[in-house]
């Protein structure tokens, strides 16, 4: 499907596109960044981009090294019944970073956003568009975008706690007791009174 | 008090100070360095330490290029009703990243303690060594340093999504907004029931 007779595996391809996906990533943050843009800067065709990625978020997930694309995991996580939203988030997002598999690269990933304003920043656009308003367009209460982004911070606050900066007893406790303390918190932010 | 005659001025001992405080507590952790072991690597008198720094939290604080030495400031927040601490906390806390004298240095003090495995760990030494374990003397209920952590947990999330990766609307959302939203959420923490 490429257009150019230069590059012979599907590898070097698809390398080459992360390696321009993450340059625009960069220089145009992630709104301003396009599948069909980056196909012409690494000259090949839009279809082969969409072949190897899910759409723009798999292709940012894959520049970040993040384990999982939220386009694809976060509709499974949605769905279900509202009033327990709060402790399926939780569990989900735990669930990331206490795995032997995911674990690692969640880190490695927050570590790298974080270091830097340019990077957080795209982590941010990233975050608000593919996972704040997929959540908030769950929700059926009032000022649903403010909702979404508390419960985000509480999860990530969770995750600075506990796997980046590791503050006892926030790391010695256990999953049971962290969904126990914090779930409703997360269930509050989302579906509970949100006084004005 | 100096006990070489090599240093002339206050400014060459103090940054030299800081200098090997920086080199041990990068080597040592912060549980691990003592002020007395600073001073004779730095080859001065440890009353010359006390001198220029309120102790070991002032001197991290001063490498670490924190605006605030929570050993200094936190006893002033955590004075008054218990039943306001949530709010109180919080306040002093968006203070702190919202001033324009301090907040540029809670960012770049974060982003840098972030970015590594090694320096995120030093902090979170330090923050449950001078913040965490205070914050729990003062609280009368069960479990108090869970609590003094899951608090913790909800402000950094916060300062993480409003300053660091600036995800709107909790970016555009007043201090109202947030102290409205957020300080129930810890003062539950705090002081409420913590089912087991």
């Amino acid at each position: 499907m490429a257009r150019t007779g230069r590059r012979r595996g599907n590898v070097d391809t698809k390398r080459q596109i992360v390696d321009v996906a993450r340059a625009q990533f960069a220089e145009l943050g992630y709104d301003g960044v396009s599948l069909r843009g980056i196909a012409r800067a690494a000259g090949v065709d839009p279809a082969l981009v969409h072949h190897y990625f899910d759409g723009k978020s798999g292709l940012f997930a894959d520049v970040m090294q993040l384990p999982v694309d939220p386009a694809l995991a976060l509709p499974i996580v949605l769905d279900g019944e509202l009033d327990q939203l709060g402790e399926r988030l939780l569990r989900f997002f735990i669930g990331l970073w206490e795995s032997p598999e995911t674990g690692p690269r969640m880190r490695a990933a927050f570590r790298t956003a974080l270091s830097s304003e340019e990077s957080s920043r795209r982590l941010g656009d990233f975050v608000a568009r593919e996972i704040m308003t997929r959540l908030a367009a769950r929700l059926d209460s009032d000022r649903p975008q403010l909702r979404a982004t508390l419960t985000g911070s509480q999860l990530i606050g969770l995750a600075v706690g506990r796997y980046l900066v590791q503050v006892d007893p926030l790391t010695q406790a256990s999953v049971e007791e962290l969904v126990t303390a914090t779930a409703p918190t997360l269930q509050r932010y989302l579906t509970g009174p949100l006084p004005s």
